[in-house]
């Protein structure tokens, strides 16, 4: 299946690639000799680890972090060296043994660099010489699950999670081997291992995808330190010559290699949008932050003629500003896609990406902060530059703002709008496919209050390294109910998913903006449409954080307005996290639970409740993490209004047993789904006192929606109405209107009206 | 109703209370003189504020917590008074209202007294006023739900409240009203609110109930602050020459008045074990701890002879330490019986509580610390006293250790044991009923790791003081689930809960004590027998939590042994919170959900998982909070094992969806439950790193049980076996035992065997 076809390169690269293969040609013998004073130059480097040794003691987050880091390594010192025969999955005792290998192997090799201390380099050569000893006899691992087998792992992904770090050990002490070991170490295990991973494994290489991604800056790094210009070639560029069969796909179904691009320039060039935005979301772009830029600073160092952080406008340092406002104000990834909850910029590949990006980019004083509250940083130039800015009080709050993050390589697939008001977030999503990791939820939307989800996005059925659970791997579910759309809080038309749930209809499509502005900080609003998800629908969203006078914090108006070429069923669900508190209609509870429907999701809700919505505005408070919630509803007295839980046909017990509040529209064609939320009050149970438990919304109204415009009055429990007017159509912020509505006239200039 | 009859008095009580009505009857004349240089006098006193007033600015603690009460009283000023005609339920507008100016008034009232400021005194007495204009005209309150209907609020027992808090009001400004003033309060207001809450509402006033000790304190208070003795004798010993049919019972089900028993010293007599448990449980004695003590304070300070604090082996403030134990890592109460979860020794209540053990008390370091999280003190002699402590560095950290608390007046009455180590704490439950807010769950548990519910009790079914949930009263579901024997970690026999679920057979009953051993420090025990709760069925229930060298963390063994005359349907489940991750046997789940049974809580249930035992050990882990717990389980071919789910028959969303894992055995005379629940390990998702997720047990085995003892092997994974024999009659300390069991003899002296 190795198809052999020239690859065009643009050519800029053209020239560097040219350039450093003629390096790597005539001055080869030299460099073997001036190897020797180069190293440690990956990440470390001479001038840097001298710079830190005059340093040491005096910059106290360094040092704490360089203490830290000594006490972990020195302990496994002490434990001694363990390298199994590969076994295990994920979870498992020998993939656990040598993720931990690898991690110590670089802090080592750090701690020999800067302390200088002999006993670190001992360790590192001794551990590597048992790898070696073990990877010339290694067949493929014996767990036969991947789509592209590991020798170390049972897949070849964390097989370059190994080759990034032991890279960087072994030039911390490529000087302290001598060449016979070096050239040991090099022909039978840095090499075959990088050939593992790229021509044995094209599947996992020649990709763009964050699989590929580690695997390039595997190759690539241990091709710098080896001073291998095939092998930065092939981690730039891909494997030479090889192109895959466009079709395949892998495990997760999404495809191997649909445009025949590959390498780490085209793993920048295409997931990342010029806003920094990563097509698969925040969460994976956490997991390949570390590879990507990794081996942009190992490059910078190494090849600073490829100015690889200025690549496409500086896209890598974007990505991490991007990154840092995909989180809560817990310092959480929204689970966008595939997303396990919980995962934060805490995590160590953030260090990396805070770090890297103070240094390298403009000094972002608000960078500091997270950096001081990481409470940890990087052993290298970057990380001490980070320190001593801290120890300098230069921090400032890192402040997240609303902001819009187009996606797609060029800025033209969609895009994802956070819209913040104090202590409220909304993640409003219309974002292109997001790759084999993309959920089906086209305009979809989750909100949160201080950090606590209000309105839940359920993230990925998968328990990441957690053994017992499908060896840690994506679980069924995960496809039958977390990429469906009913899992979402978006319209589900004739219980179908998007794009009827296949990838590669999916793949083909991104929403499209209608507009945001954030300029009036008391209104922020997004607007989007979405016409390929049902053929013949279209649906445009408009979501606006408004912060008035007569409410206590700000609400949610969300606008989203159907229109169709035929009848339809279509369901709106709320994902609700808490206790139910009141509604204004009657609703019947059954005695026994069934499914609400066969297929698409819906075989995994149960039916918890039932209603006919008996006003104009159907309304629902709840009470979650010790706050008050109040969705309000514009209603038809046809609406089915519906209760709904998570948890059917789950014979494992892999879903969380979490509500949703579902308003079903039936035979409609052309639709409206209005409403509010509002977050309001508190209750401690410390202080058993309820504030402010009640809506402040005495009437939602629809009063103008025709294809040009929606209008929606709301009206306070004082009798203060407000009209929001959102431009359907005309929607730039140089658009003039006028429009009578009631007699009245309303002119203005912009996205949207509001007084 | 009203039944003329003669209350014997102790003698010793006869003496004071002659001395003190001799006093009133004869000093009355010149204590109307005196009286105007004696205030305050009931928690602050003349000397009090001089001391504090010479203090001021010198002390942060007491500083802060004036400024904050300043600022809260200052804010109210300014908004100025209001003073609404009662209409609302809890949670409701005029409800809040009046509980906000009842506390507000007390504040008030010591800010006038400690700044000297009269703006303070001058709002105390405006207010005072349009309570006395409204008061005189008030009648019942309009809401009918309550079996003793206030005037300001909808039960008797708020009004009480408000009495005690506006009586150390009235006390602040006493000196600057004029007598005229005074009199007008007093006759309008104070001794009409009085009477209300005691003379017209004996089914309230007249008990031994925590609503009672409001009414007494409140009595008591107004009592003391106006001088009438009467009053004061109608607080300490309940209304004269009243006796109230002693079968009728309140809303709650509990009798009104089953032994004639009333006033607030039989309010301390009564439901105060000698270790100071308080029989209703911690979330009760929370709320009643504020009365007993304020009104105890007010007593030394009028009334020192009485000496108060003295009473019953100084019951009171051994209480406080009681209560302090039976919180969790987190400081929150363990919800027995009826009890919300969330409160904490955070609540203002407990500040109190904390102030005056430390200041009557033995001035205990560890309490300090607390005073020092609860970040405020009393404005008083007390609060100044803990403030200095901590100021001058004496707080020492408060341990919580193992703890047995004996229940009933007479410390008679079973008891509840904590079992803590390390990071585990084990609520053992043995107790009597527990009043009218007492579950039927004898022989129950819960089960903590470092503040996290592993094992849960559900609490109690009520949303207090949130209006939307049922007024914020008790639900009905409190009542047909969360007081049901299926709602909780022990046996329920046939379907149906201890004692039939009938309250007057409940309370004539209590489990009893087997042993409790804290001595080993590795080995924390407790054994208890219950033979009523089934009659003809007898449960001996031994809980050890071991920290055995082959386990991470200590462990919980858990031993039911039951004996029963007839052959029966045994239910045992494990409240388990978090997600399943993995079962040693296969289960099916059902396609639709049913509930498990129709009455007795099973209604409530819904069966959403079925097995039978396929080996001797079926075990079950799951993960919570980042942790990972597996629960191991001794079975045999014929039992079957369940999962559950809490939510069915639950028309209005009042039940928290949770599960449980049951263990049901069917067919059976004699019985034995043996099990042990292991702490294991933890997840991060930012690292994504499970450490230690899997079970250190191997084998679970009985190797002997007879009437005398049983004997359970433990073996973990590396093949170390460890011996528990628990001894099920003759279990004292120094009982001697000779058992030989496969051979081998075994000589111990006490309770139990572990080695």
């Amino acid at each position: 299946m190795r198809i052999i076809k020239f690859i065009p390169i643009k050519s800029a690269f053209l020239v560097i690639l040219f350039i450093t293969i003629s390096c790597g040609e005539k001055t080869e013998v030299v460099n073997e000799s001036q190897s020797d004073s180069q190293h440690p130059s990956l990440i470390l480097t001479k001038k840097g680890v001298e710079e830190i040794r005059a340093q040491l003691g005096t910059v106290p987050l360094f040092d704490s972090s360089l203490a830290e880091t000594k006490k972990i390594v020195d302990a496994e010192i002490e434990l001694g060296i363990d390298v199994p025969v590969p076994k295990d999955y994920s979870g498992g005792y020998t993939h656990q043994v040598h993720k931990k290998n690898f991690l110590i192997l670089q802090k080592a090799g750090v701690l020999y660099q800067i302390l200088d201390d002999e006993k670190y380099a001992k360790y590192v050569k001794d551990m590597l010489m048992q790898y070696e000893e073990m990877y010339k006899t290694l067949p493929l691992h014996p767990k036969t699950r991947s789509y592209a087998r590991g020798k170390l792992f049972w897949q070849c992904l964390n097989d370059a999670n190994w080759l990034v770090y032991v890279s960087q050990a072994y030039d911390c002490v490529y000087n302290y081997l001598s060449e016979e070991e070096r050239n040991k170490l090099e022909t039978n295990l840095f090499r075959p291992f990088a050939d593992h991973i790229s021509i044995d494994s094209p599947q996992f290489y020649q990709r763009v995808h964050n699989h590929s991604t580690w695997g390039n800056a595997a190759v690539g790094m241990i091709g710098l330190v080896m001073g291998d210009e095939e092998l930065i070639d092939r981690a730039l560029y891909g494997i030479k010559d090889l192109k895959l069969d466009t079709k395949e796909k892998d495990d997760d179904g999404g495809f191997l290699n649909k445009d025949g691009k590959a390498g780490f320039l085209a793993n920048i060039e295409e997931p990342f949008s010029p806003d920094g935005y990563y097509n698969e979301g925040p969460y994976y772009q956490r997991y390949a932050m570390y590879p990507f830029l990794i081996f942009a600073e190992a490059l910078h160092n190494v090849k600073p003629a490829l100015k690889i952080f200025e690549y496409k406008e500086g896209v890598l340092l974007k990505s991490i500003n991007a990154l840092l406002n995909l989180s809560d104000a817990d310092g959480e990834f929204f689970p966008l896609n595939d997303g396990q909850k919980g995962m934060s910029y805490y995590t160590s590949a953030l260090v990396t990406a805070v770090d890297i990006s103070y240094h390298f980019g403009t000094q972002d004083p608000g960078l500091l902060t997270i950096a001081a509250e990481q409470n940890k940083v990087l052993l290298d130039d970057s990380g001490l530059a980070v320190a001593i800015g801290v120890k300098n009080g230069k921090a400032k709050p890192f402040e997240k703002k609303s902001i819009n993050l187009s996606d797609g390589p060029e800025g033209k697939q969609g895009g994802v709008a956070i819209l913040r008001n104090e202590d409220i977030e909304l993640v409003f999503k219309y974002a292109a496919q997001g790759s084999s990791h993309g959920h089906y939820d086209k305009l979809s939307y989750s909100l949160y209050e201080k950090g606590d989800e209000v309105i839940q996005d359920y993230g990925l059925a998968r328990f990441v390294n957690i053994e017992q659970k499908g060896g840690g791997n994506y679980l069924k579910e995960n496809k039958t109910w977390a990429k469906q759309t009913i899992a979402h809080n978006t319209v589900t038309q004739n219980e179908t998913s998007h794009f009827n749930g296949k990838y590669d209809i999916g793949s083909q499509h991104h929403s499209i903006l209608n507009y945001f502005s954030f300029e009036n900080e008391n209104v922020q609003v997004a607007s989007a449409k979405e016409s390929n998800a049902y053929p013949g629908t279209a649906m445009l969203r408009t979501m606006a954080i408004i912060k008035d006078e007569d409410f206590e914090k700000p609400y949610l108006l969300d606008i989203m307005k159907v229109t169709s070429n035929k009848v339809n069923k279509y369901d709106f669900p709320y994902y609700f996290l808490g206790q139910v508190l009141q509604t204004n209609f009657e609703y019947k509870t059954p005695k026994t639970l069934n499914t609400l429907g066969s297929e698409n999701g819906y075989q995994h809700l149960y039916l918890e409740g039932t209603a006919k919505a008996a006003s104009e505005n159907s309304k629902l408070s709840w009470l979650n993490e010790g706050k008050f919630y109040t969705l309000t509803s514009l209603t038809n007295n046809n609406d089915e209004l519906l209760f709904t839980r998570i948890g059917a046909n789950d014979p494992e017990f892999n879903l969380r047993r979490e509500a949703a509040f579902m308003l079903r529209r039936k035979d409609t064609k052309n639709t409206l789904f209005v409403s509010t939320i509002e977050a309001h009050g508190s209750y401690s149970p410390v202080t058993e006192s309820a504030v402010n438990s009640k809506s402040s919304i005495k009437e939602l109204k629809l009063v103008l929606d025709t294809a040009d415009y929606t209008a929606i009055e709301i009206t306070n429990i004082n009798g203060n109405t407000k009209l929001f007017i959102t431009a359907n159509i005309n929607a730039s912020k140089e658009a003039k209107h006028i429009l009578t509505i009631n007699n009245k006239n309303y002119t203005w200039v912009g996205s949207y009206y509001y007084e």
